[in-house]
Protein backbone atom coordinates (compact mmCIF):
# COMPACT_ATOMS: atom_id res chain seq x y z
CA UNK A 1 0.00 0.00 0.00
CA UNK A 2 2.48 2.03 1.07
CA UNK A 3 3.04 2.08 -2.70
CA UNK A 4 0.98 4.33 -3.77
CA UNK A 5 1.98 7.23 -1.21
CA UNK A 6 4.72 10.01 -2.33
CA UNK A 7 7.96 8.86 -0.12
CA UNK A 8 7.78 12.89 0.81
CA UNK A 9 4.83 12.08 2.40
CA UNK A 10 5.78 9.02 4.34
CA UNK A 11 9.07 10.90 5.08
CA UNK A 12 6.67 13.59 6.99
CA UNK A 13 4.87 11.79 8.78
CA UNK A 14 8.08 9.89 10.22
CA UNK A 15 10.24 12.34 10.92
CA UNK A 16 6.70 13.74 12.68
CA UNK A 17 6.47 11.25 14.81
CA UNK A 18 10.08 10.79 15.70
CA UNK A 19 9.93 14.31 17.13
CA UNK A 20 6.41 13.64 18.71
CA UNK A 21 8.00 10.77 20.83
CA UNK A 22 11.67 12.34 21.41
CA UNK A 23 10.19 15.83 22.51
CA UNK A 24 6.69 15.15 23.02
CA UNK A 25 3.70 16.80 20.45
CA UNK A 26 3.24 20.55 22.05
CA UNK A 27 6.72 21.19 21.90
CA UNK A 28 7.16 20.01 18.07
CA UNK A 29 7.17 22.73 15.42
CA UNK A 30 6.27 22.37 11.48
CA UNK A 31 9.77 23.75 11.41
CA UNK A 32 10.89 21.16 13.66
CA UNK A 33 9.51 18.86 11.46
CA UNK A 34 10.29 19.81 7.70
CA UNK A 35 14.03 20.52 8.99
CA UNK A 36 14.53 17.03 9.98
CA UNK A 37 12.69 15.55 7.05
CA UNK A 38 15.48 17.69 4.87
CA UNK A 39 12.30 19.50 2.72
CA UNK A 40 10.51 22.98 2.55
CA UNK A 41 7.79 24.49 4.44
CA UNK A 42 5.18 24.48 1.70
CA UNK A 43 5.82 20.41 0.84
CA UNK A 44 4.68 20.02 4.85
CA UNK A 45 1.16 22.06 3.67
CA UNK A 46 0.97 20.57 0.70
CA UNK A 47 -0.08 17.20 2.64
CA UNK A 48 -1.25 18.18 5.72
CA UNK A 49 -3.43 20.90 5.96
CA UNK A 50 -2.23 21.28 10.20
CA UNK A 51 0.27 19.74 12.58
CA UNK A 52 -2.84 17.81 13.47
CA UNK A 53 -3.49 16.29 10.16
CA UNK A 54 -0.07 14.67 10.43
CA UNK A 55 -1.23 12.72 13.47
CA UNK A 56 -3.85 11.08 11.27
CA UNK A 57 -2.19 10.83 7.57
CA UNK A 58 -4.79 7.70 6.34
CA UNK A 59 -8.11 8.86 8.08
CA UNK A 60 -9.14 10.68 4.70
CA UNK A 61 -8.07 7.83 2.43
CA UNK A 62 -10.11 5.34 4.60
CA UNK A 63 -13.18 7.64 4.92
CA UNK A 64 -12.86 7.87 0.87
CA UNK A 65 -12.15 3.89 0.32
CA UNK A 66 -15.20 3.14 3.21
CA UNK A 67 -17.98 5.60 1.57
CA UNK A 68 -17.30 4.10 -2.38
CA UNK A 69 -17.26 0.97 -0.88
CA UNK A 70 -20.74 1.60 1.04
CA UNK A 71 -22.05 3.23 -2.22
CA UNK A 72 -20.81 0.10 -4.14
CA UNK A 73 -23.09 -2.53 -2.19
CA UNK A 74 -25.63 -4.90 -3.85
CA UNK A 75 -28.98 -3.77 -3.34
CA UNK A 76 -29.64 -7.15 -1.57
CA UNK A 77 -27.22 -7.14 0.71
CA UNK A 78 -27.86 -7.01 4.03
CA UNK A 79 -27.20 -3.72 5.27
CA UNK A 80 -26.09 -4.38 8.82
CA UNK A 81 -23.73 -7.05 7.44
CA UNK A 82 -22.35 -4.54 4.95
CA UNK A 83 -21.63 -1.85 7.73
CA UNK A 84 -20.12 -4.19 9.40
CA UNK A 85 -17.86 -5.14 6.52
CA UNK A 86 -17.03 -1.32 6.49
CA UNK A 87 -16.02 -1.42 9.81
CA UNK A 88 -13.44 -4.21 9.25
CA UNK A 89 -12.17 -2.01 6.67
CA UNK A 90 -11.56 1.05 8.98
CA UNK A 91 -10.33 -1.24 11.19
CA UNK A 92 -7.24 -2.77 9.06
CA UNK A 93 -5.78 0.60 8.67
CA UNK A 94 -4.70 0.37 12.06
CA UNK A 95 -3.64 -3.02 11.63
CA UNK A 96 -1.51 -2.60 8.79
CA UNK A 97 0.71 -0.71 10.93
CA UNK A 98 0.54 -1.72 14.48
CA UNK A 99 3.53 0.19 16.09
CA UNK A 100 2.43 3.33 14.27
CA UNK A 101 -1.24 2.81 15.44
CA UNK A 102 -0.04 2.14 19.35
CA UNK A 103 2.07 5.23 19.52
CA UNK A 104 -0.36 7.31 17.77
CA UNK A 105 -2.68 6.05 20.15
CA UNK A 106 -0.54 6.97 23.05
CA UNK A 107 0.04 10.35 21.60
CA UNK A 108 -3.47 10.70 21.24
CA UNK A 109 -4.19 10.20 24.59
CA UNK A 110 -1.90 12.80 25.88
CA UNK A 111 -3.00 16.01 23.98
CA UNK A 112 -6.25 17.49 24.12
CA UNK A 113 -6.30 19.01 20.61
CA UNK A 114 -5.64 15.69 18.96
CA UNK A 115 -8.27 13.84 21.42
CA UNK A 116 -10.71 16.79 19.61
CA UNK A 117 -9.73 15.70 16.70
CA UNK A 118 -9.88 12.45 16.41
CA UNK A 119 -13.54 13.01 17.83
CA UNK A 120 -13.76 14.46 15.19
CA UNK A 121 -12.96 11.83 12.71
CA UNK A 122 -14.82 9.11 14.43
CA UNK A 123 -17.96 11.33 14.14
CA UNK A 124 -17.31 11.38 10.33
CA UNK A 125 -17.24 7.24 10.45
CA UNK A 126 -20.51 7.51 12.05
CA UNK A 127 -22.19 9.51 9.84
CA UNK A 128 -20.70 7.70 7.23
CA UNK A 129 -22.58 4.47 8.00
CA UNK A 130 -25.85 6.26 9.50
CA UNK A 131 -26.07 7.55 5.77
CA UNK A 132 -25.83 4.34 3.86
CA UNK A 133 -27.93 2.92 6.36
CA UNK A 134 -31.07 5.59 6.60
CA UNK A 135 -31.01 4.84 2.45
CA UNK A 136 -31.47 1.41 2.91
CA UNK A 137 -33.73 1.40 5.82
CA UNK A 138 -35.86 4.31 4.15
CA UNK A 139 -38.89 1.33 4.06
CA UNK A 140 -39.02 1.05 7.60
CA UNK A 141 -40.83 2.95 10.02
CA UNK A 142 -38.71 4.76 12.40
CA UNK A 143 -35.48 3.70 9.95
CA UNK A 144 -33.79 7.10 10.32
CA UNK A 145 -33.59 6.17 13.68
CA UNK A 146 -32.67 2.59 13.10
CA UNK A 147 -29.93 3.72 11.41
CA UNK A 148 -28.59 6.78 13.48
CA UNK A 149 -28.94 3.87 16.70
CA UNK A 150 -27.28 0.66 15.11
CA UNK A 151 -24.29 3.25 13.32
CA UNK A 152 -23.25 4.48 16.47
CA UNK A 153 -23.64 0.78 18.18
CA UNK A 154 -20.88 -0.52 15.24
CA UNK A 155 -18.81 2.18 15.62
CA UNK A 156 -18.58 1.68 19.56
CA UNK A 157 -18.12 -1.86 19.21
CA UNK A 158 -15.62 -1.10 16.71
CA UNK A 159 -13.65 1.11 19.10
CA UNK A 160 -13.66 -0.93 21.59
CA UNK A 161 -12.19 -3.38 19.82
CA UNK A 162 -9.58 -1.42 18.66
CA UNK A 163 -8.74 0.19 21.77
CA UNK A 164 -8.65 -3.36 23.61
CA UNK A 165 -5.95 -4.36 20.97
CA UNK A 166 -4.50 -1.02 21.39
CA UNK A 167 -3.76 -1.13 24.85
CA UNK A 168 -2.31 -4.51 24.81
CA UNK A 169 0.27 -3.01 22.50
CA UNK A 170 -1.07 -4.73 19.01
CA UNK A 171 -0.28 -7.74 20.11
CA UNK A 172 -3.35 -10.87 19.79
CA UNK A 173 -5.78 -10.61 16.59
CA UNK A 174 -7.90 -7.67 16.11
CA UNK A 175 -9.54 -8.97 13.61
CA UNK A 176 -11.35 -11.34 16.09
CA UNK A 177 -11.98 -9.17 18.57
CA UNK A 178 -13.69 -7.14 16.26
CA UNK A 179 -15.88 -10.10 14.51
CA UNK A 180 -16.49 -11.09 18.47
CA UNK A 181 -17.76 -7.01 19.23
CA UNK A 182 -19.94 -7.07 15.93
CA UNK A 183 -21.63 -9.97 16.83
CA UNK A 184 -22.90 -8.62 19.85
CA UNK A 185 -24.21 -5.53 17.49
CA UNK A 186 -25.67 -8.03 15.68
CA UNK A 187 -27.53 -10.34 18.10
CA UNK A 188 -28.86 -7.08 19.39
CA UNK A 189 -30.37 -5.83 16.34
CA UNK A 190 -31.70 -9.65 15.30
CA UNK A 191 -29.88 -9.84 12.33
CA UNK A 192 -27.08 -12.26 12.69
CA UNK A 193 -26.35 -14.35 10.10
CA UNK A 194 -26.12 -18.38 9.86
CA UNK A 195 -27.82 -19.31 12.96
CA UNK A 196 -31.57 -18.58 12.37
CA UNK A 197 -31.48 -21.07 9.83
CA UNK A 198 -31.02 -23.44 12.24
CA UNK A 199 -33.10 -22.29 14.96
CA UNK A 200 -36.82 -22.00 15.76
CA UNK A 201 -37.55 -19.35 17.85
CA UNK A 202 -41.33 -19.39 19.15
CA UNK A 203 -42.84 -16.59 21.38
CA UNK A 204 -45.83 -17.35 23.16
CA UNK A 205 -48.13 -15.77 26.12
CA UNK A 206 -48.23 -17.53 28.73
CA UNK A 207 -51.50 -18.08 28.98
CA UNK A 208 -51.76 -19.52 25.75
CA UNK A 209 -53.58 -22.82 25.75
CA UNK A 210 -50.82 -25.64 25.05
CA UNK A 211 -52.66 -27.11 21.53
CA UNK A 212 -52.18 -23.83 20.18
CA UNK A 213 -48.65 -23.34 21.16
CA UNK A 214 -47.65 -27.21 19.98
CA UNK A 215 -49.40 -26.18 16.63
CA UNK A 216 -47.49 -23.47 16.25
CA UNK A 217 -44.27 -25.52 16.73
CA UNK A 218 -45.48 -27.82 14.07
CA UNK A 219 -46.18 -25.70 11.76
CA UNK A 220 -42.86 -23.69 12.85
CA UNK A 221 -40.91 -27.09 12.43
CA UNK A 222 -42.49 -28.21 9.09
CA UNK A 223 -44.27 -31.60 10.33
CA UNK A 224 -47.76 -32.01 10.62
CA UNK B 1 -33.67 27.02 38.00
CA UNK B 2 -32.53 30.75 36.66
CA UNK B 3 -32.49 32.02 40.43
CA UNK B 4 -29.71 29.65 41.10
CA UNK B 5 -27.62 31.31 38.26
CA UNK B 6 -25.79 34.91 38.88
CA UNK B 7 -27.67 37.28 36.84
CA UNK B 8 -24.19 38.41 35.16
CA UNK B 9 -23.50 34.81 33.66
CA UNK B 10 -27.41 35.18 32.05
CA UNK B 11 -26.53 38.81 30.35
CA UNK B 12 -23.25 37.53 29.13
CA UNK B 13 -24.92 34.70 27.54
CA UNK B 14 -28.34 37.15 26.02
CA UNK B 15 -25.45 39.84 24.85
CA UNK B 16 -23.51 36.89 23.35
CA UNK B 17 -26.22 35.17 21.27
CA UNK B 18 -28.11 38.44 20.25
CA UNK B 19 -24.47 39.76 18.50
CA UNK B 20 -23.80 36.18 17.45
CA UNK B 21 -27.46 35.84 15.78
CA UNK B 22 -26.07 39.66 14.24
CA UNK B 23 -23.29 39.69 13.52
CA UNK B 24 -21.87 36.24 12.91
CA UNK B 25 -19.78 33.87 15.75
CA UNK B 26 -16.68 34.63 13.92
CA UNK B 27 -17.31 38.17 14.17
CA UNK B 28 -18.27 38.54 17.00
CA UNK B 29 -15.41 39.38 20.00
CA UNK B 30 -15.50 38.83 23.28
CA UNK B 31 -14.56 42.59 24.15
CA UNK B 32 -18.18 43.19 22.25
CA UNK B 33 -19.66 41.18 24.48
CA UNK B 34 -19.03 42.46 27.36
CA UNK B 35 -19.72 45.87 25.84
CA UNK B 36 -22.87 44.93 24.98
CA UNK B 37 -23.04 43.20 28.36
CA UNK B 38 -22.13 46.76 30.61
CA UNK B 39 -19.16 44.39 32.59
CA UNK B 40 -15.55 43.75 31.67
CA UNK B 41 -13.60 41.21 30.24
CA UNK B 42 -12.16 39.81 33.18
CA UNK B 43 -16.13 38.76 34.38
CA UNK B 44 -16.66 37.50 31.41
CA UNK B 45 -13.42 34.85 32.00
CA UNK B 46 -14.61 34.56 35.67
CA UNK B 47 -17.89 32.61 33.75
CA UNK B 48 -16.67 31.00 30.73
CA UNK B 49 -13.13 30.15 29.60
CA UNK B 50 -13.26 30.85 26.11
CA UNK B 51 -15.62 32.51 23.64
CA UNK B 52 -17.12 28.49 22.46
CA UNK B 53 -17.98 27.84 26.32
CA UNK B 54 -20.98 30.85 26.03
CA UNK B 55 -22.34 28.89 23.63
CA UNK B 56 -22.80 26.02 26.64
CA UNK B 57 -23.61 27.45 29.19
CA UNK B 58 -25.17 24.78 30.94
CA UNK B 59 -23.96 21.85 30.13
CA UNK B 60 -21.08 21.37 32.80
CA UNK B 61 -23.64 21.39 35.09
CA UNK B 62 -25.95 19.24 33.33
CA UNK B 63 -23.08 16.88 33.12
CA UNK B 64 -22.38 17.12 36.77
CA UNK B 65 -25.90 16.48 37.85
CA UNK B 66 -26.30 13.19 35.64
CA UNK B 67 -23.37 11.87 36.96
CA UNK B 68 -24.71 12.50 40.72
CA UNK B 69 -27.62 11.05 39.47
CA UNK B 70 -25.98 7.96 38.16
CA UNK B 71 -23.62 7.67 41.30
CA UNK B 72 -26.78 7.81 43.58
CA UNK B 73 -28.53 5.00 41.51
CA UNK B 74 -30.24 2.29 43.55
CA UNK B 75 -28.31 -0.97 43.33
CA UNK B 76 -31.51 -3.05 42.24
CA UNK B 77 -32.25 -0.78 39.52
CA UNK B 78 -32.67 -1.89 35.71
CA UNK B 79 -28.93 -0.15 34.41
CA UNK B 80 -30.30 1.05 30.82
CA UNK B 81 -33.93 1.79 32.17
CA UNK B 82 -31.67 3.84 34.69
CA UNK B 83 -29.40 5.58 31.52
CA UNK B 84 -32.53 5.86 29.83
CA UNK B 85 -33.78 8.25 32.90
CA UNK B 86 -30.10 9.98 32.89
CA UNK B 87 -30.85 10.60 28.94
CA UNK B 88 -34.34 12.56 29.70
CA UNK B 89 -32.42 14.85 32.51
CA UNK B 90 -30.12 15.63 29.76
CA UNK B 91 -32.90 16.52 27.09
CA UNK B 92 -35.19 18.58 29.92
CA UNK B 93 -31.71 21.11 29.71
CA UNK B 94 -33.29 21.79 26.00
CA UNK B 95 -36.53 21.86 26.49
CA UNK B 96 -36.37 24.08 29.09
CA UNK B 97 -35.33 26.92 27.10
CA UNK B 98 -36.41 26.12 23.65
CA UNK B 99 -35.98 29.00 21.74
CA UNK B 100 -31.99 29.71 23.06
CA UNK B 101 -31.64 25.59 21.71
CA UNK B 102 -33.31 26.18 18.55
CA UNK B 103 -30.95 29.29 18.03
CA UNK B 104 -27.68 27.66 19.47
CA UNK B 105 -28.68 24.51 17.18
CA UNK B 106 -28.51 26.73 14.36
CA UNK B 107 -25.23 28.39 15.02
CA UNK B 108 -23.44 25.41 15.70
CA UNK B 109 -24.74 24.29 12.20
CA UNK B 110 -22.68 26.97 10.96
CA UNK B 111 -19.78 27.10 12.82
CA UNK B 112 -17.18 24.23 12.43
CA UNK B 113 -15.64 25.20 15.73
CA UNK B 114 -18.63 25.24 17.89
CA UNK B 115 -19.68 21.74 16.05
CA UNK B 116 -16.32 20.01 17.36
CA UNK B 117 -16.80 21.11 20.40
CA UNK B 118 -20.65 19.77 20.68
CA UNK B 119 -18.66 16.12 19.66
CA UNK B 120 -16.16 16.64 22.72
CA UNK B 121 -19.68 17.35 24.77
CA UNK B 122 -21.22 14.73 23.59
CA UNK B 123 -18.18 12.07 24.35
CA UNK B 124 -18.43 13.02 27.87
CA UNK B 125 -22.08 12.11 28.11
CA UNK B 126 -21.29 8.92 26.12
CA UNK B 127 -18.22 8.22 28.66
CA UNK B 128 -20.54 9.20 31.99
CA UNK B 129 -23.35 6.79 30.47
CA UNK B 130 -20.50 3.90 29.55
CA UNK B 131 -18.65 4.08 33.10
CA UNK B 132 -21.70 3.58 34.46
CA UNK B 133 -22.58 0.98 32.68
CA UNK B 134 -19.44 -0.81 33.19
CA UNK B 135 -20.13 -0.75 36.55
CA UNK B 136 -23.52 -2.31 36.66
CA UNK B 137 -22.58 -5.01 34.03
CA UNK B 138 -18.96 -5.63 35.37
CA UNK B 139 -20.46 -9.28 36.26
CA UNK B 140 -20.78 -10.43 32.86
CA UNK B 141 -18.71 -11.84 30.20
CA UNK B 142 -18.14 -8.63 27.84
CA UNK B 143 -19.55 -6.44 29.88
CA UNK B 144 -17.56 -3.61 28.72
CA UNK B 145 -18.32 -4.13 25.68
CA UNK B 146 -22.04 -4.26 26.28
CA UNK B 147 -21.73 -1.28 28.53
CA UNK B 148 -19.72 0.79 25.10
CA UNK B 149 -22.38 -0.01 22.50
CA UNK B 150 -25.38 0.47 24.99
CA UNK B 151 -24.07 4.17 25.74
CA UNK B 152 -23.51 4.81 22.24
CA UNK B 153 -27.27 3.86 21.12
CA UNK B 154 -28.62 5.84 23.74
CA UNK B 155 -26.91 8.72 22.75
CA UNK B 156 -27.26 8.09 19.29
CA UNK B 157 -31.44 7.84 19.99
CA UNK B 158 -31.47 10.97 22.91
CA UNK B 159 -30.12 13.15 19.74
CA UNK B 160 -31.81 11.80 16.84
CA UNK B 161 -35.17 12.61 19.32
CA UNK B 162 -33.38 16.13 20.17
CA UNK B 163 -32.22 17.14 16.43
CA UNK B 164 -36.12 16.09 14.75
CA UNK B 165 -37.33 18.66 18.01
CA UNK B 166 -34.84 21.06 17.35
CA UNK B 167 -35.68 21.29 13.16
CA UNK B 168 -39.04 21.56 13.78
CA UNK B 169 -37.95 24.75 15.99
CA UNK B 170 -38.26 23.62 19.16
CA UNK B 171 -42.27 22.57 18.51
CA UNK B 172 -43.87 19.10 19.88
CA UNK B 173 -43.73 17.09 22.41
CA UNK B 174 -39.71 16.45 22.74
CA UNK B 175 -39.89 14.20 25.66
CA UNK B 176 -42.39 11.69 23.24
CA UNK B 177 -39.83 11.40 20.85
CA UNK B 178 -37.02 10.79 23.31
CA UNK B 179 -39.36 8.15 24.77
CA UNK B 180 -40.01 6.67 21.32
CA UNK B 181 -36.33 6.78 20.39
CA UNK B 182 -35.47 5.12 23.75
CA UNK B 183 -38.39 2.34 23.44
CA UNK B 184 -36.43 0.91 20.43
CA UNK B 185 -32.50 1.21 22.67
CA UNK B 186 -33.97 -0.74 25.09
CA UNK B 187 -36.60 -3.46 23.01
CA UNK B 188 -33.20 -4.22 21.44
CA UNK B 189 -30.93 -4.85 24.28
CA UNK B 190 -34.03 -6.79 25.39
CA UNK B 191 -34.51 -5.10 28.68
CA UNK B 192 -37.63 -3.51 28.34
CA UNK B 193 -39.88 -3.10 31.42
CA UNK B 194 -43.37 -5.15 32.33
CA UNK B 195 -43.74 -7.62 28.89
CA UNK B 196 -41.07 -10.02 29.89
CA UNK B 197 -43.55 -11.07 32.50
CA UNK B 198 -45.94 -12.10 30.53
CA UNK B 199 -44.22 -14.31 27.53
CA UNK B 200 -42.40 -17.84 27.43
CA UNK B 201 -39.59 -17.93 24.75
CA UNK B 202 -38.76 -20.62 23.86
CA UNK B 203 -35.16 -21.54 21.63
CA UNK B 204 -34.62 -25.22 20.08
CA UNK B 205 -32.85 -26.55 17.17
CA UNK B 206 -34.95 -27.64 14.38
CA UNK B 207 -33.89 -30.88 14.75
CA UNK B 208 -35.18 -31.57 17.71
CA UNK B 209 -37.68 -34.38 18.53
CA UNK B 210 -40.78 -32.92 19.32
CA UNK B 211 -41.61 -34.47 22.46
CA UNK B 212 -38.49 -32.82 24.42
CA UNK B 213 -40.00 -29.48 23.24
CA UNK B 214 -43.30 -30.12 24.06
CA UNK B 215 -41.28 -31.09 27.55
CA UNK B 216 -39.81 -27.64 27.64
CA UNK B 217 -42.92 -25.65 27.30
CA UNK B 218 -44.67 -27.23 29.59
CA UNK B 219 -41.82 -26.92 32.22
CA UNK B 220 -41.42 -23.40 30.97
CA UNK B 221 -45.38 -22.61 31.17
CA UNK B 222 -45.79 -24.31 34.96
CA UNK B 223 -47.74 -27.02 33.55
CA UNK B 224 -47.35 -31.13 33.92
Amino acid sequence: MSSTKPPMRDALVAAAFQLFVERGYEQTTVDDIVALAGVGRRSFFRYFPSKEDVVFPDHERCLTDMTAFLAASHPGCEPLERVCEAARLVLRMYTDNPSFSVQRYRLTKQVPGLRAYELSVVWRYERAFAEYLRRRLSGRTDGTLQADVIAAAVVAAHNNALRSWLRSDGQGEAVERLDHALGYVQSSFGTSAAPTEDVVVLVSRRGAPLWRVVQEIESAIGRD
